[in-house]
């Protein structure tokens, strides 16, 4: 029998308008740590939490911070736009994202998103 | 011949005074990201970077600063203690480092270590 490692780990690659993009997405108990690189770098640290608001689960909240990195609005529109899924999907577990894309522009996020997806440890 | 993936992550499991203790190690082009854990949880995220100090490379100079959970003096000692040697040995690359420790005893340290050197991936 394989062994089964019990920090689960996953990692996939796609050619994204010609740009090479990598994504690695590891689940911890209390997060799940997801890097989105075009460049090899882990680039921005930004953590993705939702907001704890039992009165209404119809439409979460998340509340995004930069850890690490130049703190710019478009990565926490990103940020929000690409892992605030992974968090639902999760049990509500907060998302540790690195972000490091030379193409940010908004068709690219559904393509991005998606390879998030493809690599699903949560 | 077996796809080599752009980015390298290994994991490791050893079982300390009793403890279940996981490592993760990855390996970006501008960090190396280290998770070491006997939670299963990412716990309080670590930065170390090496100060550049060009004029005196015989003692090197780290800067521990604490990016997600509780900013206590011994995270910054464990820090050090266990991961410098990952930056060293990185071409003076900073680590990212997690750390979730059950039983952070000085007589652990060198154990630790050791773990984090047995996931070489930088």
């Amino acid at each position: 029998m394989a062994h089964q490692p019990l920090i689960r780990t996953r990692q996939k690659e796609k050619t994204i308008n010609g740009i090479s993009t990598q994504v690695v997405c590891t689940e911890f108990s209390n997060y799940v740590f997801i890097v989105l690189t075009q460049y090899g770098k882990i680039g921005t640290l930004v953590s993705i939490t939702p907001d704890s608001r039992s009165s209404d689960i119809s439409t979460p909240m998340f509340t995004t911070k930069v850890l690490l990195g130049k703190d710019e609005a478009l990565t926490h529109v990103i940020a929000k736009n690409v892992a605030t899924f992974v968090s639902q999907e999760a049990g509500n577990r907060p998302v540790l994202l690195g972000l490091a894309l030379k193409d940010p522009s908004a068709e690219n996020l559904k393509i991005l998103k998606d390879l998030i997806k493809s690599c699903q440890v949560w």
